[in-house]
């Protein structure tokens, strides 16, 4: 066990670390030529288009102005001033409700702490309890419950505060939740037009053995939506098209690159081999051969584009459909369509930009198998990695290697090569693997058939979050793989588990406050540096980049990254909920954090970051649920850590809790959740009967046919034109129809006839 | 443990007690003077006026046609006789569907006893383990698992076993709620028109300063739907009123029987005393008394009826709505009318009939506080009900009654009266809480504010199947409390709990298999006798009746008590599918329960029950979540008692069982239960549609107008006509600013107007 002293290096090689990041990245931000990388949302917006200081050529790569490099400091304050209504406006409601996750844990911990330390510190550090116990101890554990004698009246303070801390944690989070839900329905209700809410996605068609998809949505929607229904836009199959269109894309990106280097070095023309990756083949004229690949799959694109349009096999039993009214939009996504629940299934559209369009082809039947088999997938990933890493590690030792690939076996044999693979060769198993891990969550979402980015981050997040409370927060506290804790779990009896992990608790505060320092701390302070996204645009710019455009396309804000980042934030949630009690030493730790956390992301966030899409913080429902569950597992935690400090009386009391936090939980639920599902009629019909009474001439129409087509179809390419004309003529075709029989709807004979 | 020859003259003597009960029923039911008890169903329905043999003065009474006699089971056949549809149409959807409960036990348990019998049978027969054992044993025994040694391949049989059983029964539910879905989308799409059809209830209105709850919900209505709004019915807070015409009626029965007694003997006026039940206080002429009573009362109501319809804060903040179109309704009840998901709540109005107009008056803010009160309250209900009992019981035995009550002592002296006491005092508590268990369980599910019997029913039944599980189901496997199983429970690790349990199944099964005979075979049998009914008409007959339509009201029809009932009938799906695979020789006396049940509840249904209300085979999705439940019980049970049976390699295949029953039940609960929740807007199109063009001057308004308004403004007393004017009053002097404004709307004006 760590003492104070211990904690305290650690704490100073964190902070330097922490401050050499920031020193880096300050001096690095007002270096114009790494002005793309610090600032991509300004150029991404039009607000900026070259760095800020046009001075001389050397001014133009390297910032001369001495005064900036002493201000180190001053992106913090700048990124504070943007105000919040601003910020929205700036960068979407997301990514302002994300901010609102950090500061959320600042309004939770901040009071937490303050009374932990002024009330309970006192309380643990006046006892006498550890001085005579045989165990080794540290200052930092008679700071903590560990200091108390067992039996004592004192655990009476320990549980008052568990009430405190309880109610004050679900004041923050209601009101919180009711802020947030507001400000969705305030962004919702907001100014301007888009298409989504317009537009449901109906889903599972059935068949018809006399009309197409397209021709039997239209009539279904006639019949049935008779006053409201617009337009619709079918959906195709274009996946194998829009593989097409990244090869060529990657070729291009390959014609670029030997292009430029011929312009620097006209002296002699690049070649290249003609098998995978350049390596083997035929050596030749590499401009050429690029040019003639580029013209081949660019004939092909054409060819599947028409095929894809013309085949009604490629038309999916999916359709958007818009609405003449918001009002009529909102009856259709939140009703059932049909006796069978299970076809012509409505749901809100996702934004244009945040549909998924591969899973748009995965029909119905198969997606409650699919969610059974990412269920049972995920079971196995959770509590049985260990197993495949543990198979690579053994194999990759030295005698395996040696074994496998006998002619390497000099060189392993050299002495500090030796020692680099024993040492690191099994731990960088496991590194992959975590690194891969989002990956690999996101994958299952995917194959789960969300139809959604937003959902499919969403998922990945709440899987992730999942094994990381296994895996990092259970799998620190009782060392095993978590094979290991699910076989003692079974093995033990309910109340012994809360106990088992509960003792174990205050013994690994030195470890939490490490990894908080570690992945906190220094690892935020690198998000702000972004040093592979830096490396990366320095190497696409002197190799690729021929035009202003390649700059732009070279520039890689990223994105928040909602499946990585919240679970990160929900980690320290419950770390501090549960150690509040505890070992209240861990708070500070956690704040820092936060505020921290805060002040970077809402600096990359205006600077940086460029969102996908905009789900109008329909994410808040699962940050709130998870910081709920943390909060039972610290009650129910301490209520097994004071069942072995016998102090069981306290037991009643302590099950009290749990039940009230559910039933909270479940009040919040039924009062604000609503808010993140369904779209309310009377917000609705207000905003129709605005838009009626200002524009009454507006041409809808227009303005949602176009918003919904595959974007292999809309690429910049070529061949743009001839989709757009084909997309042109496929829709004036249906348009007549449909106003002709609009008129004179529903008539029933029309009506059986598309039922039968 | 019982011996076969010990079951044998269980079954004799419980066999002997049902054939007694058909036998006094196949003579009681042909006597004219009980035609009224057992075929109450056909007065009502006016097909029948009086007993179907009008002959000669005595045979009035006595049936005389010796014949008849002989044919005792011949209403069998009869019952069984009548076709589903025919059936739907004479009792309802919900009694139809009820008794596919038992059809679906007969389907499930049939094949499943015949595979058990034919191969499990003879593999537990076939052993010797229990040759060997220490233990006392019986032949029931060697027909069970107990039979089969340790660590045996022969348990591969029982496994295999246990997936046939699982996937037909999980076949048959399947096609069972595929039915069902469908019988009940007939049902609702089938001719006549109902007012709940168009109906939504809206539920917390927010109050407003300027205006009242009717113009509220008229304006609120007329702007957010308004192509479908039609009419609307405010809800008075008519509890008080209620009370008051419940006592008149009381009143009216007291006199009824003194004005009866005074035509019989015309000698004496009949005298009563003024104080409670007419036990003290003075003596007066009774009819006089009365009628001076009924007379004053009759004034408060009428009163209490003025103040109610013309006082504000009588009306309460809910309003039925009624709508132009079925899919107006349906589209209204679906979604979510405002910001504010807790105002202005729509869901599909009740029946008239089924509505509790009680509960209507509850602020939906108290609703979750109710909810968590009740929770609580269950859980300590379930788990200590023993506690007050112990204490009543302590409190009543012989010294405690001496005690309290010493003038008592000489007669408790007494040998045979003290054995009795002793004997039957304390089963006499518990037994009386057992009675009044449906009666609390009820009044929890009042209070917690539910505004449907058929919801109040459903949810009681829930509870009851809940307590049954833990209090007779797991109470009778390990003995002991509710509370001790609790506490073992908590201090027992996850996989010892099946284990526990498993192990003591087999050895359970006689007492089950009494158990079965007792409550299930001659329990129904009895029920066909409706001996309480039975009396009580009677008695009604001699003292009360003196019109037709009292002989009427005489009769008690009951209803099937979905919430006794249905808990009753999973009970013995619970123990079918736990000793399906661990002794099959409890399966026989499970069929013969459903067979039975089967015919004595459809013979019910046709003659005698009344259901009160329809609800359209709503309790269903319940039903079959609660057979999943029972098959995952014993699914798990099965594993823990195959884990101390050293057949461990087993458990991998046992642990896929109910991973993929609750797959399964995701998946119906997907596929089939909105058709239970949600109205399909096709299904509304179409009703509508064909009933437009059949009617095209239907006077919807007068339709819906009266069909929700408070029992008690309807009733038949004297003061009928003064509510159904003023009701009249009511509507007309809204009906114009209705149609007028509707045909100008939405103005905006007036839409911000009923917003600020």
């Amino acid at each position: 066990m760590a003492s104070l002293s211990d904690i305290g290096v650690a704490a100073a090689i964190n902070i330097l670390s922490a401050v050499a990041f920031f020193v880096a990245f300050a001096i690095l931000r007002i270096q114009p030529f790494n002005d793309r990388v610090y600032f991509p949302k300004w150029y991404l917006k039009g607000l900026r288009c070259s760095p800020l200081r046009p001075n001389a050529f050397v001014s133009k790569f390297v910032n001369l102005d001495f005064r900036s490099y002493l201000r180190f400091l001053n992106w913090m304050p700048e990124a504070l001033r943007m105000p919040e209504p601003e910020l929205i406006d700036h960068a979407g409601l997301d990514s302002a409700v994300y901010l609102r996750i950090y500061l959320s844990g600042l309004k939770i911990f901040g009071p937490i702490t303050i009374l932990a330390f002024s009330v309970m510190v006192p309380v643990n550090w006046t006892n006498g309890s550890l001085k005579h116990s045989k165990f080794s101890h540290s200052d930092i554990d008679k700071l903590s419950i560990s200091n108390v004698p067992n039996g004592s009246h004192r655990f009476w303070t320990h549980l008052v505060m568990a009430y405190a801390f309880t109610f004050w944690t679900c004041y923050v989070l209601k009101r919180e939740y009711e802020i947030v839900a507001s400000m969705r329905l305030h962004f919702l209700a907001s100014e301007h037009r888009r298409p989504d809410q317009f537009t449901v996605l109906v889903r599972n068609v059935p068949p018809d053995p006399d009309e197409s998809v397209s021709e039997l949505v239209e009539h279904f929607f006639m019949v049935n939506h008779p006053d409201h229904y617009l337009t619709h836009q079918v959906v195709y199959n274009a996946n194998k098209l829009s593989n097409l269109v990244d090869e060529k894309k990657k070729l291009q990106n390959w014609l670029d690159y030997y292009q430029l280097k011929y312009t620097r070095n006209q002296s002699q023309r690049p070649t290249t081999k003609t098998g995978t990756l350049g390596l083997w083949g035929e050596r030749m004229d590499a401009i050429d051969f690029y040019t003639s690949k580029i013209e081949k799959i660019s004939r092909e694109i054409a060819q599947e584009k028409e095929n894809t349009i013309s085949s009604s096999k490629s038309v999916m039993p999916a359709s958007f459909v818009s609405f003449k009214t918001r009002w009529g939009a909102a009856v259709c996504a939140q009703t059932q369509q049909t006796r069978n629940p299970s076809v012509w299934l409505t749901e809100w559209a996702p934004e244009p930009r945040d549909v998924y369009w591969a899973n748009l082809a995965i029909p119905y039947v198969s997606l409650s198998v699919r969610r059974l088999m990412v269920a049972v997938a995920f079971f196995f990933l959770t509590f049985f990695f260990m197993i495949p890493i543990a198979l690579v590690q053994s194999l990759a030792n030295i005698e395996g290697i040696e074994k496998a690939l006998p002619f390497l076996r000099p060189i392993i044999e050299v002495k500090a090569i030796k020692s680099f693979i024993q040492g690191f060769l099994p731990g960088i198993a496991l590194k992959i693997f975590l690194l891969f891990l989002p990956t690999i969550l996101m994958l299952m979402s995917k194959f789960e058939g969300f139809i959604s980015t937003s959902t499919l981050e969403r998922r990945s997040a709440t899987r992730y979050y999942l094994f990381q409370f296994i895996n990092v927060f259970l799998g620190s506290i009782i060392t095993g793989t978590a094979f290991q804790q699910l076989n003692n779990f079974i093995h033990q009896s309910a109340n012994e588990i809360p106990k088992t992990i509960g003792v174990s608790i205050p013994m690994k505060a030195t470890f939490f406050i490490t990894y908080i320092m570690v992945d906190g701390w220094a690892g935020v302070a690198a998000e702000i540096l972004r040093l592979k996204p830096l490396i990366m645009y320095h190497l696409k710019n002197s190799f690729l980049v021929k035009t202003e455009k390649d700059r732009e396309e070279a520039m890689d804000p990223g994105t928040l990254g909602f499946n990585t980042g919240e679970p990160q934030i929900q980690l320290y949630f419950l770390l501090g909920l549960v150690y509040a009690v505890v070992s209240p030493i861990l708070l500070p730790f956690i704040l820092v954090f936060f505020g921290l956390a805060y002040v970077v992301y809402r600096h990359q966030i205006i600077n940086v970051y460029n969102q996908e899409y905009e789900s109008a913080a329909a994410f808040w429902p699962d940050v709130h649920g998870r910081i709920i569950v943390a909060l039972i597992v610290s009650q129910l935690l301490l209520m097994g850590l004071l069942s072995t400090k016998e102090a069981a009386q306290s037991t009643p009391l302590l099950i009290t809790l749990p039940v009230l936090t559910i039933w909270f939980h479940l009040f919040c639920k039924g009062r604000y959740e609503p808010a993140f599902l369904r779209y309310p009629l009377q917000e609705a019909m207000m905003k129709d009967t605005l838009e009626r009474a200002r524009e009454p001439n507006l041409n809808l129409k227009g303005f949602v046919q176009a918003a919904y087509i595959h974007p292999v179809f809309k690429g910049e390419d070529d061949s743009d034109s001839d989709s757009a004309t084909d997309d042109v003529v496929e829709e004036p075709a249906l348009v007549p129809t449909k106003r002709h029989s609009q008129r004179s709807t529903p008539l029933p004979s029309k009506h059986s006839g598309s039922l039968s």
